[in-house]
């Protein structure tokens, strides 16, 4: 497996300095209260959650493990924030910028970013894009509409 | 959220009297030893690992997730077998059937399936078909190439 280098451009230092939003309660283990099922569904059915105008997402929520479909426009920015979740986001179309760990990085169709757990990042929509996130555990602020930073 | 309705088939019986292999050893913690980064990756430069004529295969591996681009010709099966790995499998390209918990579905694409921990599936690829699989906690077996399972 080929890891790509990485620049540091000098734009990130701004962002740096920006206050990063540390989210509490993401990872709240509603999923004990759970039974693990086995679930077929179709993302056409999934329902579609619009955050704020540039922002649409939806979500298929396993036990330990939640698959996030999110839509944005182009223009749209996720506020420099961190949580405890683990993150992996797969871009499918368009190009994602992110704010992360002193780098900006464009993440493009066919390319994927593994985000550790607590580590700040912000990221801007280049174009509009489809993004799949992984999370582990399950992120709760999203699944129990307590994320307001994105609601705005 | 809508889930679709899974309906039980004839076939599936003759499935179910099927051993079930318990795969063993998918869940070593090794990914205690690594500490998590931040891995900005291209599925094109990920190597590509040919598991046998009809099965080829990438993986992207985080601390507590792994996701796995699965790559299989029509007619490519993937023997019934159970792991304690919790498993989210999105079909991106083609049509991929199940024989699960009795039933038989097959998950096209823009459709998905949550497998629970230890629920023995037996898959078989109805068309060309893309797979992307996640999995909690890594597949060790997958990492250490101790799948034979899938090597015939």
């Amino acid at each position: 497996m080929k890891t790509k280098r990485i620049s540091k451009k000098q734009g990130n230092r701004k962002s740096a300095g920006k206050k990063s939003l540390a989210l509490k309660q993401t990872a709240i283990r509603t999923s004990n209260s759970r039974k693990p099922a086995l679930q077929y569904l179709s993302w056409s059915d999934v329902q579609l959650e619009t955050m704020n105008p540039l922002l649409d997402r939806q979500l298929i929520i396993g036990q330990e493990v939640m698959m996030a479909r999110v839509l944005m426009k182009k223009g749209c920015v996720v506020p420099l924030h961190s949580h405890v979740n683990e993150q992996l986001s797969y871009i499918l179309e368009g190009a994602l910028k992110f704010w992360i760990d002193g780098k900006e990085i464009v993440v493009r169709a066919g390319e994927v970013l593994t985000i550790p757990p607590n580590m700040p990042h912000k990221a801007e929509a280049m174009e509009d894009t489809v993004d799949l996130d992984i999370f582990h555990p399950p992120r709760a602020d999203w699944m129990n509409k307590t994320d307001a930073y994105l609601r705005k």
